[in-house]
């Protein structure tokens, strides 16, 4: 028996899809940048399952591409076109919740299981699961944990790497490593499950997890801040987080990209004129409902006004106006993309280095191409800012898109310079396996490549994936 | 020239000791319980002395066991009696606070900076370096992150691992990987530095890091609340996070450990009367002064005393009775050394699991040594109990410690049976291997071998440590 049909007998013939039309959804990547067919679609329901997978594709030295909710940004759920031949192994059906512990403030999910599926477990028992940005509808948590999934609110609680106990992995063999345990310290031995949490899938398949929760928000209070410069903006920043106050997101955007959402989106309001270059977007919380959070954000952009840092500002006043607020931040993509092309980046330096890494670029950037327009907004507050360059008015993608290679290491190499990465929260994936050769420090590279051939041998877990 | 010839002109022959007596404060470990003479004691003052030192080891094959503060309390950083010769490498000379930056909340420190330091150099500038614990004073920044400290605020901010935003390390071949990062946010490639954070120093010598602050706290409420039961600790501890209050130290203490404070402690006062069988000391914290703190641990106080979890409590009025609240908490294990010997243990659980793991280990030890005295006391808020049993009075220390094989693997194997580990905060050193091999996933270990391979294929990185 051949080993598809040996893993159609395992799973069942409606979880290893062969048909070029079955396979088709799971054969091309969330932005259509990368396509590339598998020989199958394994859709395991069990960590039994998954293990027993392996084992017969690690036997045939069939490669594995694992996938959740294939929302990643850099190809990394999709086979590699000139790679070695391999399958996709779907998690989709092994989303199940195993269990809930509001006492412990933890949960544990299979990889499968979307994440606002996780936010709504957690919500039911009076607690926050804390991860959260555009795509959470769709990722799913093995995904989530294997790119070390970002968003808007790790400012205060982290990456998904920080809010993980414990994990559940099959590894290249087959052989499984539990250690899936609920406990908050444990020092015994090396923390392996740092290595599958943003290993991307190179090194196993991610099949459950027990993740931390935190107390649900009692107080949340929501400011869009007109600011004069960057600057100012940091300024800002450093501010409120001194004031003690507990800042759950902290947004730079540029004014081109308030224009776009103007003018492309459907029942958007824009809160504040036009008429600054730089507005943030402030967020405070508190889990607590004695804390007087409204009158804590008042003090401070009082204070922030007085400064110069602040000029204009606008408190949402009820939850349907910081409704509003976000989806400004969060229906800019599908606005921007409207508008025609843009080449984008994803990029983080220290917080403190933001008002010297946007000047650089703003002047490299239209030192080069002076007809591009310069879009620019994410999480100040973590360094991490996405800078895009639109295409002028009527010009073709793809015309556009050859300027992206150059373009895109130009602001990797500000970055860089700036002690910062060329890749904050996106992952390498496919898309940028040629900055990993550019600008990752090779020494750090010689020692990725020796765990990864201590742990995958024989090369089979995605591959042409990240290590370039 | 021989290797330590080579040493000493390199280093200056002040830094490469050789003499019995002038090695003697490096050869025995902080509990007298591990000795070991080393061929010299290297004292390299910058991360290029250190690279050069390695590469001379390594040429010779002279294994490396890396020191600070030496306060470990499992053996780490002490040369393995019956292991390869080996010279102590201590950073201690490395110890400049390279960066502060209030702005960026982060600071840069050499591997032998004091804990106490860098605690004060955040404070200087309005901002906190949250990790704590007895000896903070005397531990260094190298050993608390190769071992991963905890301490008593890590219900809040975590171990020293979650504090660290980039590391410079020198590679068991002296090659340095230089990730001395303050970003937030990165994501290219596998996060090596977890393998450092928590290695004990068998994957390389670290030799700075880049810290994270957090705000300076503004107001500190400290409770010592008498509870019926550990059942009923965790009751109030779920209410009191629960409540959304800010939670920095929720700690569970047994009378035994209270009486033996009151017999032994100088100038200490137990602020309640011992009719109780277990205590909680618990304190809140907010870094903006607007927060009504007290009023909010008064009201989950009184909401606790309606539902019987708590019997009886004391509020610090003053920053002195807080002071006096954490001194019983960190002279206990002082008081309790001039009692006599007692078996310690390092055990952690699922927060919701500590009182059945409390019930479990007190059944099981005094079925089996009826005369030993239990004690308790840890950090309840993770998990992490530190159970020991005390000798009768007038009971010789051989004699009573001859239990201690068989006493700590009873109650390692209550915790690891629970989902919890049988080392949360110390790590392994030599005091725990045999524990790895009896208690640790065999997958676990296979991994944790191959990438010690990978990493250090001469096995001169603090040999006969932490891997069974």
């Amino acid at each position: 028996m051949d080993t598809l049909d040996h893993l159609a007998a395992t799973l069942g013939p409606r979880n290893c899809l062969t048909s070029a039309e079955d396979m088709a959804p799971y054969a091309v990547d969330w932005r259509g940048a990368y396509r590339g067919l598998p020989r199958a679609v394994l859709r395991p329901a069990s960590t039994e399952e998954v293990a027993a997978a392996v084992r017969a594709c690690a036997a045939e030295g069939l490669a594995i591409v694992p996938a959740g909710g294939r929302t990643g940004l850099c190809g990394g759920a999709v086979v590699s076109d000139n790679g070695p031949p391999a399958v996709v192994m779907s998690l989709e059906r092994m989303n199940r919740i195993r269990a809930v512990d509001a006492r412990d403030f933890s949960l544990i999910a299979e990889a499968g299981c979307v994440i606002q599926t996780v936010q709504q477990a957690a919500a039911a028992v009076d607690r926050l699961f804390p991860l959260s940005w555009g795509a959470q509808g769709s990722a799913m948590v093995g995904g989530a944990l294997s790119t070390n999934a970002g968003g808007i609110r790790t400012i205060r609680w982290g990456n998904a790497r920080d809010l993980v106990l414990g994990l559940e992995v099959v590894l290249p063999d087959g052989r499984v490593l539990n250690d899936l345990r609920r406990v908050r310290k444990d020092n015994s031995g090396y923390a392996l499950r740092h290595l599958f949490l943003g290993g991307e899938g190179t090194l196993g398949v991610i099949t459950a997890a027990a993740l931390r929760l935190v107390p649900a928000l009692r107080r949340v209070e929501t400011a869009f801040v007109a600011v004069p410069s960057p600057e100012a903006a940091l300024d800002l920043l450093s501010r409120v987080m001194g004031s003690g106050a507990e800042v759950i997101a902290f947004e730079l955007i540029i004014r081109e990209c308030l224009r776009i959402v103007d003018r492309n989106g459907i029942g958007i309001r824009i809160p504040l004129p036009l008429d600054s270059p730089w507005y943030v977007m402030v967020e405070l919380a508190a889990a607590h409902p004695s804390v007087p959070l409204r009158g804590m954000l008042e003090e401070t952009l009082a204070e922030a006004a007085e400064a110069g840092e602040a000029t204009d500002a606008a408190l949402a006043d009820s939850e349907a106006q910081r409704a509003n607020f976000w989806r400004i931040r969060e229906d800019y993509p599908d606005c921007a993309r409207r508008e025609g092309p843009a080449i984008s980046t994803d990029t983080s330096v220290p917080v403190s280095a933001v008002p010297a890494f946007l000047g650089r670029v703003e002047k490299a950037l239209s030192a080069r191409w002076p007809e591009g327009r310069l879009q620019a907004l994410g999480h100040a507050g973590d360094g991490n800012i996405h800078v895009s360059l639109g295409a002028p008015a009527g010009m073709d993608r793809e015309a556009w898109t050859a300027r992206a290679g150059e373009a895109e290491a130009l602001v990797n190499a500000i970055a860089v310079d700036l002690g910062g990465s060329f890749s904050a929260e996106h992952g390498i994936g496919q898309s940028k396996r040629h900055a990993m050769a550019t600008h990752k420090d090779p020494v750090a590279l010689d020692v990725m490549r020796a765990v990864k051939a201590a742990i995958d041998p024989l090369g089979t877990m995605n591959p042409g994936k990240m290590l370039p």
